[in-house]
């Protein structure tokens, strides 16, 4: 998917106050790092540091922003399904990491290994789905020191797209999975300095980063593995209640993680991240469906452009617990805000209800049907000879009708977007077949689509090394 | 609502091939014009003609772009209700025409005049609608001679916004329309030159203007009023299936008809209207909520700005019979193009289900927060030291919180938008509160506003007159 000419909210000179803010945010106010290791790296690059306080210099971020890609490689275990995340691509993934799950009877309940098996079942299945999600919820009837080895196992196995890790908290997780994707991909050394998995990491705003977070960070970065950095800064709790000074702020914390992973190993690619948006200042409940999260990702757009980092923004974002009404009217705001603005990695493309407490398998699917409208929407536009079709407008002539033109039987297979969901019959005939709303076709929909999966091949020698793995590791931590 | 830096599909280049496939159709196959006054205009212009077919010369469209104005002002009867129609302004209308209503009981049912007055009321009180439907659903219950009186009345005493009269068939619809809006504005003369009404003209596409059309377009052209050129360009039935050679096709015809305005009366105001979208071609059903429907909207606000002409487009458009996920995420997307591709008059902004059959109550309040999220997104956006919040930064420091802070004291009122019916709230308590879905929640609240409804004032010798006209002639109408 690309984006066409991006749509922008901020002009450049804006843009540059907002970098200039975080730079003085950065050396004025500095950022927090717990973690001996982190710390370790700005000393060594000249910061001046107080306690676990790094405050850092324009000229530290330069030389960062210097060796950060602009663009790379994400390396599937099938080779059909690698992808360049970065320029004017944009890759989609489901939405990733909530507790509880909106199943296929109705109930909102917690999640479970099951679900996360079934989400990468049917992400494997999606053609707009390009990155899997590691936990595509918490899979809480899982004991918590193993969930990561399970969910990995589910999602390596179910599917031979990369993966995202969501985060990973510390080290002996990040270490668990860089070894299984080591593994997957045949040799110790196999993915070094060959992204394949995203680490997601974020701040704890404002102007913090914990200590599980860095050590993840680090030793995903030692790998070369791509980092995320999406700081959550809620306008109003988190982050100044202007959406201006949120991502002042943001933009700060941003710079500060990517300077790090530089630090770590220069090269490493780096994605420009955003979960930012605000709190509803009523209640002090966030707002993730809201105009101003539509704003933050736009804008986090244009910053990652004026950085050459690849962008990682928005996805399909509510508030409401249900695919109702305002669940796909704040979705598709915020989805095709995302993409209308260029953002090259779409994380929570898929599924997210309830300000991401929920996955909807329901959701889901409508998703699907949506992702593919906003596809045919950013695809390249014919105007030649054929597609004017004057010659079919002349042989018609006024009055007439085009059903039966040779020039429409050329062309009605591709010239329009097929819906698959989407009603487009008389009242009477929907009324007739059960007047269903989108929500409970899609229900239908999605158990069709889980009896047709079908699992992708992998190595028998790879598939019981994994499997090895997962079970050695499980009793150690279990016991 | 205006629409920042507008997001384009097509570049310069292919919008002028656009251009000339137009100038070609009408220069080579003409368009047919059914009315011999209409012909008069073209023969008078030198313009060739055979039997009904008119031939438009490059020279002549030319001619009559010079006279069309790129922008004019609506005049209400409320002079603060007046707007400007062009330029980077976004005019909203709610949907109009439908035959059937989806009513507050969740019955569809034939529309009622009743339904019209509801709707006038809750246009009346909705500060994203700018201009009025004559008639926001055809009231059945009213016999069809006299239907566009009681119309025209209810909208007239109502509501002191603006109004659009929708169809109007033929002349003897028209000077009526005309002698009420001249008893509303208070003299003869005093809407002469001076807009007050837009006038809705489809094009038979393709290529052909029935004489009904013609004889309101002449009608409403004669006083000056603007007129909205809208055709309905099916994608695969009435013009070719590609989107490329619907929008020639419907490039010509918008031309044609804007000339025979400029000759009517030059300098009288014309919208580059569009409605046109595709069929599916499996079925032969329109799809108005489709991604062709948004591309063409998209499109035709680019070919209005080449010409210079103020653009009518789009809406919030869904093929959903019902106000369900589908209508959401089709009019999400259509109603976001709109307005991100600068469309300066937005016609069924608010309401429409089922591809223009149904206008729905719930669906009409959705719709209101819809448009006040869109229109948050594209307000100015503020970078300035108090908006960019440093020193508040600086003054929490890592691992603080704005809760508190002063500058949160300050913004948090205006800071976000404050949704009316989106919810953001734990799960338990949604469900304490009975787990209203967004449909149920607007009928709560359309109930609420139209108890709420206080009618404008209107001088009392003005509504006498207004009700002694329309009295006289239904009289003689149904006699």
């Amino acid at each position: 998917m690309s984006a066409r000419a991006p749509w922008r909210v901020l002009n450049e000179n804006q843009i540059e106050q907002l970098h200039q803010a975080a730079l003085t945010i950065l050396a004025r106010t500095g950022v927090v790092f717990n973690s001996p290791e982190a710390l370790g790296y700005f000393r060594q690059a000249g910061a001046r540091i107080n306690e676990n306080r790094v405050y850092l210099t324009p000229d530290l971020i330069e030389h960062a922003l210097s060796t950060a890609p602009s663009a790379y490689k994400l390396h599937a275990r099938n080779p059909a399904n690698s992808l360049t995340i970065g320029g004017e691509s944009c890759a989609v993934m489901p939405g990733g990491g909530p507790p509880f799950v909106r199943d296929l009877e109705g109930l909102r309940r917690p999640g479970r290994l099951a679900d996360v098996e079934n989400f990468a079942r049917l992400s494997q299945m999606s053609p707009d789905v390009h990155v899997m999600a590691r936990k595509a919820v918490e899979a809480q009837d899982v004991p918590a020191v193993a969930r990561h080895l399970e969910c990995w196992r589910a999602v390596l196995t179910l599917t031979d797209k990369p993966a995202q890790s969501g985060f990973v908290y510390g080290r002996a997780e990040a270490e668990d999975a860089l070894q299984m994707l080591s593994i997957v991909f045949d040799g110790e050394n196999a993915i070094e300095g060959k992204p394949v998995a995203h680490c997601s990491v974020n701040a704890n705003s404002p102007l913090l980063y914990d200590k599980p977070m860095l050590e993840s960070l680090i030793a995903f970065a030692r790998y070369g593995q791509a980092i995320l950095i999406s700081p959550f800064v809620m306008a109003g709790v988190t982050g100044p209640a202007t959406v201006a000074g949120a991502l002042a702020q943001h933009n700060a914390e941003v710079l500060a993680g990517m300077a790090l992973v530089q630090l770590v190993r220069p090269g490493t690619p780096v994605l420009y991240g955003t979960a930012s948006s605000n709190v509803d200042l009523r209640t002090a409940a966030p707002a993730i469906g809201s105009p101003e999260s539509a704003l933050s990702i736009a804008i986090c757009a244009q910053l990652a452009r004026r950085y050459s980092l690849p962008c990682r923004g928005g996805g399909a974002l509510t508030d409401s617990p249900i695919p109702d009404a305002q669940s796909n009217y704040e979705r598709t705001m915020t989805l095709l805000i995302s993409i209308l603005s260029g953002v090259n990695f779409l994380m929570h493309g898929l599924g997210i209800l309830e300000s991401y407490l929920t996955m909807s398998y329901e959701q889901f699917i409508i998703d699907l049907e949506l992702l593919a409208m906003v596809r045919r929407l950013v695809e390249p536009f014919e105007i030649s000879p054929e597609a004017l079709a004057l010659e079919a407008i002349e042989a018609v002539g006024p009055g007439g009708h085009f059903l039966e033109a040779q020039h429409t039987l050329r062309h009605f297979r591709e010239a329009h977007f097929l819906p698959q969901l989407s009603l487009r019959q008389p009242f009477e005939q929907w009324e007739q077949e059960g007047a269903k709303d989108a929500v409970q076709r899609a229900n239908d929909r999605c158990r069709d689509l889980l009896e047709a999966y079908v699992k992708p091949n992998m190595d028998t020698d790879i598939a019981d090394r994994l499997h090895d793995f997962v079970e050695r590791r499980k009793s150690a931590l279990l016991a």
